[in-house]
């Protein structure tokens, strides 16, 4: 089996055929979590899951799991990732690693090999939170964290719940996903360290832990033109200056440390109106739980003086908390081995983006592979790994799972 | 005539029926500028009009003005102002000063009294700009600084045209309007002033300029949890620091310098992406030209180096320039003398709020008189004055249109 090579061609026709699955004018994709293309994209995975001969499960989030009988019975060994992708997303984040799940298993039923423990293939659902907060919610879900008819009652950006969007697109199963054996989740990396280091393989070791607040700025709307300066009570000036203030705390906290305002929205939002309201969304990282707290508490702490300076009541809203995550060594060590006997120039690294990966990790021994993203651009529809870097990846992928199932 | 009053309780009245129109659930009205709301507005005033005798004309814009024979031809002393609102505006705002001209018409009408001049109450179309920009479009229109077909092809925040609305709203007459002989528009102060210093009537002899950018920040989409900061192209973060940065030129500049960003907009709008684009609407207003000027030019700067320290373009475009405008003496002196006459404290002052008067004084002789804002609020649903100050205002507007159309 040391010779037994993925087919980069079936490979490049699955992401093609994915990739047309609401596809954008002028390239990327949006398959926002439970609309009706990231429905089509689950049912392209369920349909090519069938056509391998797996034994298809969907659990009632929408969750899809598609299971390779092994010599003996027990948990499988599983890999996969995600299909939802943020509005304008690309064409590799998350569907890489399902799709090369279905690459294996063609690899494997073509060679005529069974593995001792079962195989599976795992797409969870909504591992972005676009449209849904929080993110990662299939692995979240399958884990027993979230139950179902909280889950249902999530409410997202455009007012409908979960609930009424699986129901209408006939999207949950009435399944329950087995336990995992093993997770091992391949993923572009997201970001410029592998292609500037010329490397293939990235061994992810962990995953920095994610904080994410809504926080929401009650000020008093006036007229823009007649209120004193000092007189106001200005939602949309704290707004800004929270967007401005939390580069700092990144710039303070060092360079693992990241801090973003990707979302602000204000109330009434007029141009001659003081902003009455404003809700910002704020996401910090880092790996180490320590300075990840540090982080947060200079957030609140921005928070508080800048409410205090303006008169305006803020009120904070945690919307995710996923502490970092240590991989399980001895997966680490299997991608490790399976990419030195493939021959690729391979480093141990630390992810910035959050994975379904980093919810099973305390669940079972998990580690994720990393391939290079271009320009290390992603949740961009221009994002972008060369035919021979997925190749590479998958490959690795392949030697990784058969030594886990084999063990 | 010197003991000549108008009538509170139907001028409470009139006040209290167009309140209905639009009337928001807590109080206050919405009547977006050619909304049905702002039709039906507008319909009612023009029922009053006809109730009056007055004869109405309306013009291609939808601007309506009532007219009131005088003992001799020629051009009409006219009041009024508008009945658009902002999202959440309130009762009194552009409301009082069109049905204080109706009030005055029917004070005249019950003593039999016929002025020298014609009279004319007018309501503009489209004061507030919240709708579709510039705002004060209805006057600038009527001086004939705004071709038709232009202002049919403007393009609202809802994605439709004043074209499209006027024709399904059947809003647009075929009239020219007469240009004025006078022209005083009563008005609350939407300021705190008169209320602090305990005074009745505001005797503005002056507007403070307006100054409208919209800034378009073009980034890069990027992943929140892998990009580091020093690689960011991030519109967010440059959005946020102009919201932020346009307070130093108000505090700079001084007190009489007003400068807001009421407008944030993100793009995907997402916590976990870094934003790709932002558009950025501020707000500079000052009585001085020169330093208005000094306000734009601060916020190029600010724009300019932001854009390069996060290796952003940033593109700008005016969306509203108006010069502050000085009033005319005599017609700030007919004001002042019948605020005199009728006892009421006074104070002459600026308006920080543009006005329809303003567009119009460079045409014609006019003047404004402000009555008290309670706690300074306007262009919010809890604005409000009292019955008192009211009647006091109309009053001073009452003798003060005699003045002018006796002359």
């Amino acid at each position: 089996m040391l010779h037994l090579r993925i087919n980069s061609d079936r490979l490049q026709t699955y992401l093609t055929e994915l990739a047309q699955i609401g596809a954008l004018e002028g390239g990327g994709v949006c398959r926002l979590a439970f609309s009706p293309e990231d429905k089509a994209g689950r049912d392209y995975v369920e349909a090519q899951m069938r056509a391998l001969g797996l034994e298809v499960n969907i659990d009632p989030l929408g969750n899809i799991l598609g299971l390779r009988d092994g010599e003996e019975e027990g948990l499988p060994v599983v890999t996969g990732s995600h299909v939802d992708t943020v509005r304008t997303g690309g064409c590799y984040d998350g569907s890489l690693g399902v799709l090369a799940g279905l690459e294996v298993i063609a690899t494997l039923n073509d060679a005529g090999i069974t593995t001792k423990r079962p195989l599976a293939v795992v797409a969870f659902v909504n591992e972005e939170g676009a449209r849904f907060t929080p993110d990662m919610m299939g692995s979240f879900f399958h884990r027993g964290h979230l139950p179902i008819e909280e889950a249902y009652a999530i409410v997202g950006i455009d007012g409908t719940t979960i609930g009424e969007n699986l129901k209408a697109l006939d999207y949950a199963g009435t399944d329950t996903l087995p336990d995992f054996h093993r997770f091992v989740e391949l993923h572009i990396e997201q970001g410029p360290i592998l292609e500037q280091e010329e490397l293939t393989i990235g061994v992810v070791t962990a995953v920095q832990g994610i904080s994410w607040f809504e926080l929401t700025i009650h000020g008093q709307a006036n007229h823009a033109g007649t209120t004193p300066t000092h007189l106001r009570h200005d939602a949309g000036y704290v707004a800004g200056s929270i967007a401005q203030g939390v580069r700092r705390i990144a710039l303070d906290l060092g360079e693992r440390q990241r801090a973003t305002v990707g979302s602000i929205t204000l109330f009434p939002n007029l141009t001659n109106v003081i902003a009455s309201k404003a809700v910002v969304k704020v996401d910090l990282r880092n790996p180490d739980n320590d300075q990840l707290q540090e982080a947060e508490a200079r957030l609140h702490q921005l928070a508080t003086e800048l409410g205090e300076e303006e008169g305006v009541e803020i009120t904070n809203r945690s919307l995710a908390r996923i502490d970092p995550v240590t991989f399980d060594p001895a997966v680490i060590d299997a991608i490790d081995q399976s990419a030195q006997q493939l021959g690729y120039l391979r480093k141990h690294m630390i992810s910035g983006a959050g994975h379904d990966a980093q919810i099973m990790g305390p669940a079972c021994p998990t580690a994720m592979i990393f391939i290079p993203s271009k320009n290390g651009i992603s949740h961009n529809t221009t994002e972008y790994s060369t035919p021979e870097d997925i190749e590479a990846g998958v490959n690795v992928l392949l030697h990784t799972l058969l030594r886990l199932a084999d063990e």
